[in-house]
């Protein structure tokens, strides 16, 4: 992996700033610079183009939880769009040492890599020196839901590669606030052909006359690692599972519905488009899993 | 429109950096900040969601082309997906602003407006304020192409508003990473039913038996304001045109095809996916076009 040396380092320009009395310029608001002065955040192809990929880990109790997976996944994630020459171990080495430094317990661990910074061009220069970014945040109470959620529905508009954690995600935030007005805590994805696909943050699942269904894997699909975690918490519960997607009139008639995702575990859906889900409370099954899921996380 | 009020201010946080002995902190490459003192462009909605919609104008001869069309457009896509407040008034006196300031005769002027900065939450703050940001480049020589280009077909694997010109821009760029590695210019997106939708970056034209044929606007196609000059430059001419979109195999066959882009005006396209286009030379029709065009540029 290969860096900016300096925070706000500056972007190496394709073409000179000055030239005569012409100066390429940038604008930030009302404020006028030199092109050469931006600092590379602000030529980001992340900004640019979401040409980049993402992950969100979390930790329990001073420890992360599925390092190796998540950082697997990124690592498909870079390969897949091309981004090259970022070494696993000097990601791990990062988060390790950021996690550390922060020095909180229940942390939510975001970062992306960009394929770097440059004057905007849909063609990146094949120099081009990727970018690293991460926060470290306290994960409050909002992960907590033992009553369960509302969630809506709003049509899968994303693009056909799904299966990548890119920063492409209009639609994602399109259904969230969609959801909100709604009074939703998330929005459920529904294709062209009225099959649920996920949620907008999160895995989609039903419990239907006790067996447990989500969707398969497709490039439609994040290839979630929660997820991963449920299915292997319905194995060891004796819960049987089947990976086929659910129409939405079947979600509404479901026994029960949840949602799962790296922040907030399993999460009780008690109430889908206007529809209370079985009796309106959180499901035997889901309780289940979510004390299965718990095990994993101790 | 609000701002930060200045460049590389702080954006505002949703909950503190320290609490007790914990500290929420921010990582760019090896380097740790505190969360606190990240610039609001390392927090923006744009890099972490694609949240926000661009423009692209072009000047010629110190006159910026086509203005009121390009910020029509940019209204609509910011109110498409709900960023409000944003004065069109105030758009274009930044605009020519900076334009002046740039002094640049044959200018590219790109710009921005992103929903704001925040820790990262799909969900966004209901007082968010808006970033802008622009820049004024040379336009080089890149936009000459009077032999014409060869251009590549890739998937159109884009989400499913591509009317809306949104940052969700990776699909384009690896359509033409994809062309770029197969020796041609631009690619030509297919979508799953075998027809053209657009170029990756530019709108398509093709000329079958003297009729001027590009596809009618929709929720995959960018209402580009080049094609509109095209379809307006043909009326002109007298050349018959149709809102139809084509299948591969038709552009193969096609006498004539051409891009149309902001940046580069109509470019002859002479090879199609390996298949020689016409002679191989620039077509009548497109050279009668090109003049046509220029005369509303002048």
């Amino acid at each position: 992996m290969r860096y900016f040396s300096t925070i706000g380092g500056k972007a190496e320009l394709k073409s000179g700033g000055k030239r005569g009395s012409h100066m390429q310029i940038g604008m930030i608001e009302d404020r006028i610079v030199r092109l050469e002065e931006l600092s590379a955040s602000y030529l980001d192809r992340g900004i640019y183009f979401g040409d980049g990929i993402y992950e969100v880990m979390r930790s329990y109790g001073g420890k992360i939880f599925a390092i190796e997976e998540h950082l697997e996944r990124f690592a498909n994630g870079l390969s897949a769009i091309g981004i090259d020459g970022v070494e696993r171990s000097e990601v791990r080495r990062r988060v390790e040492k950021a996690f550390e430094a922060a020095g909180i317990e229940n942390a939510r661990i975001y970062f992306h890599i960009t394929r770097g910074s440059e004057v905007r061009s849909h063609l990146p220069r094949a120099e081009l020196k990727p970018n690293f970014f991460l926060t470290v945040t306290e994960l409050g109470d909002e992960s907590l839901r033992p009553n369960g959620i509302a969630v809506s529905v709003y049509p899968d508009i994303r693009w056909k590669r799904c299966d990548i954690k890119s920063l492409n995600l209009l639609a994602n935030v399109l259904a969230r606030i969609d959801a909100e007005k709604k009074g939703c805590e998330e929005a459920i994805l529904v294709d062209d052909n009225g099959f649920i696909t996920e949620g907008a943050g999160s895995s989609f699942f039903a419990v239907v006359r006790g067996l447990l269904r989500t969707a398969r894997l497709s490039a439609n699909i994040l290839p979630s690692v929660t997820r991963g975690y449920v299915l292997k918490a319905a194995r060891k519960s004796g819960i049987e599972t089947v990976e086929q997607s659910l129409k939405v009139q079947e979600a509404r008639t479901a026994d029960e519905l949840f949602i799962a995702v790296t922040t907030k575990d399993i999460v009780p859906v008690v109430r889908f488009d206007d529809t209370a889900i079985g009796n309106g409370r959180p499901g035997k099954y889901t309780t289940q899993l979510i004390q299965e899921f718990k095990a994993f996380t101790a």
